[in-house]
């Protein structure tokens, strides 16, 4: 079924979108405009209760929730027994987070199902609403459980065990919203029951703010890489050690720390590298740090480029070894290979883009999504929207309200695209 | 009276004094060969009991405690009311600290005014050995209160309020071991009553050790300077946020870190400069720091020195600023001139030392001692004997029983000496 492009962009309202900006920000949110709103958390749990009221109430689906707390809002297509197009993101932040991390693509999602409604589409495959559970790290540590588990990456047995900072148990968490960890097993989505997954997100990246774009289109997720580097030194007395006669680890992991910035600034936009985390001992005002412990990630789409920036660490480590007498232990503490998206969809939102007047950029994610998990089940891709400076978990954090309707009409129409679609 | 230099060398036992160090080694040692004596600590006041108990029953002397809790052990000189003339160290140690920081200078002090009993030497002035308290920072945070105590500059109202990590009251401390905190303005000594203080104390630099040499000369003491550098950067998201987008606040912390370092480094031995201690915000794995606080110290007794270091921090901090958008606020914390020792004392020691067949050389302490603060009442000076590599406050912190004996000698050598002046 063909949807005039006037037809669709008239069917979204403007004021709607932004009274559900502000309802959601309100649960959690505080007084600096950020949002606390924690996986598991009875803010979570009040938003999902709010968010299933409407897809029941006012959308009239059928929704359901699984044993991982995703919750599933069902619109049936000509053929209820196809596979179904599925889209969504998630509605819980991080603390003190931002508005529109998560809940961009969710209302998104809901105003492209409330249009299909308005202009009486009768799509060809079930569409599904998705809202994913636990996207963000939260206080169990657990980021991306609704994907990871929905594509069963993610056991009972890796989960269980947890408990939160006070004490409480993952089991006890996940039944608060509604979740059942001794049916997570049966969560799980095999491949070919969804037919193409696609989530909208704020970029999260300064590119379409900067250039003025509207979509973003989404090649794929950056991999990551990340080692712990100990720098073993000789803890001495500040006052009497002569500087040639130091072994000070902190010195020697600044030479680091610089040449990790540098090798990622050499790779032209293509790479980052970041120290974010770093404990120092004894870190005493007088004493020459004995050890120090940093956390070096490297991201990339590109893994030729994640190698040469650890071949700069291996070189930098190797001359600050010889030049300054320490020890250098190096550990890799992750390395999560770069996701692909699928270029049939990338397509579909690029023509969608097009066709609605929206100018569109090619970009790569810099941080990790559900739409990476869900490659491993389903045909994925993932579209992004503006957002302020790039900044994101924050409460700095911000996406114009015209953004998320013409990410939502682009959502819209790519659904529609992919709907029609010869099936595999 | 002159004592033939033979003599006075033979008037020394090197058994007795290994036995001494062994002896308060196992009073809070450690299997590892550390030792941790604490001020106001049981083992502290165990230490000060025994050592009491061999000033009394062994050598016979008058001791007395004042409010401040030094101990004081009088030996009597030809004119009773002459001033006095004073030598003695500390035996509180750091936490996992050595045998020799303090102890070798109380038991030379000892093992010397036992030779001037078995030479029967008749002093001109009374001498009084002293065992200075809380020299080391300790659990309340106080270093050198006894000697500061003593030359005035320290009073009630500094110490009252101070609590230990466990809540212990600093009033109860120093009672325990036999101090009153309500009459310490009362322990003060006026300039006049002492003559001249000498204090032992092993070197906590390598170069006696390296080059050989028996006895430092000790000119004065380095000045000390610390700012705290508070780095302001942006926290921001380590993947989403493109490297020239970024205000890392580590990284720029990285480059003030080397440069202090490197200006240290250009004053040829002369001048040290440390960072020991950082704290990183919010220090994160994937955030970049949005705020680091150094504190840089600087050691030099050439207080130009000390300048040109803070010129090479301004000059960093201004490029760091402008190359990378961080803000950075600069903090005096300490600022403490350089202490000069008197040349009557140097002399004293250099000549002794001579006539003793022992190899000198002039040194500059890199590290606070109590008699700094002596030289607000008294003509000071300061022995040092080698310690291997230079190493202290620290397991591995080791002297020669030989090197103790030798720096004992020409302790009791130099007091004579001192004794024999005409008085001022």
């Amino acid at each position: 079924m063909n949807i005039d492009d006037e037809d669709l962009l008239k069917s979204f309202d403007a004021e709607r979108m932004a009274s559900l900006i502000d309802k959601y920000s309100q649960i959690g949110g505080d007084e600096a405009g950020g949002v606390t709103r924690l996986a598991f958390s009875r803010e979570d749990l009040k938003a999902r209760e709010e968010f299933i009221d409407v897809l029941i109430n006012e959308l009239h689906l059928q929704v359901r929730t699984d044993a991982l707390g995703n919750i599933f809002a069902r619109r049936e297509g000509k053929h209820p027994d196809w596979p179904v197009i599925m889209t969504g993101s998630h509605l819980d932040s991080v603390r003190n987070g931002g508005k529109f991390d998560g809940p961009a693509g969710v209302f998104s999602s809901l105003e492209a199902f409330r249009a299909l409604d308005q202009l009486n589409v009768e799509t060809a495959h079930p569409f599904e609403l998705v809202v994913l559970a636990s996207e963000e790290p939260n206080t169990f540590g657990v980021s991306t459980f609704g994907s990871r588990g929905l594509v069963g990456t993610l056991t009972k047995k890796d989960v269980e065990p947890l408990r939160d900072d006070q004490g409480k148990d993952f089991r006890s968490a996940l039944e608060f919203i509604g979740g059942d960890l001794d049916r997570i097993e049966g969560a799980i989505r095999k491949p070919g029951e969804i037919e193409y997954f696609v989530e909208l997100h704020i970029e999260q990246m300064p590119y379409l703010d900067r250039e003025r774009k509207d979509i973003g289109v989404v090649g794929g997720i950056t991999g990551i890489y990340r080692e712990a580097i100990s720098v073993h030194g000789v803890a001495s007395h500040g006052g009497t050690t002569p500087m040639d006669g130091r072994r000070d680890a902190l010195c020697a992991a600044a030479k680091i720390i610089l040449a990790l910035e540098a090798a990622a600034r050499a790779e032209n936009g293509q790479a980052v590298a970041t120290v974010g985390h770093m404990t120092i001992f004894p870190n005493s005002i007088n004493i020459t740090p004995k050890k120090v412990v940093l956390d070096a990630e490297i991201r990339s789409f590109y893994p030729d480029r994640i190698q040469r920036i650890i071949g700069k660490i291996e070189e930098a480590v190797s001359t600050v070894k010889k030049g300054r007498k320490v020890q250098i232990d190096r550990r890799v503490t992750y390395d999560s290979p770069p996701t692909h998206f699928s270029s049939t969809v990338a397509q579909a939102i690029k023509e969608s883009a097009d066709s609605l007047g929206f100018k569109t950029k090619d970009l790569i994610s810099m941080a990790g999504h559900d739409a990476s998990h869900m490659t491993r089940i389903t045909t994925t891709g993932m579209i992004f929207i503006p957002c302020k400076e790039g900044l994101s978990h924050c409460p700095e954090e911000y996406t114009e309200t015209e953004s998320i309707i013409k990410g939502s009409q682009c959502l819209l129409k790519t659904l529609l695209k992919l709907d029609q679609r010869k099936r595999r």
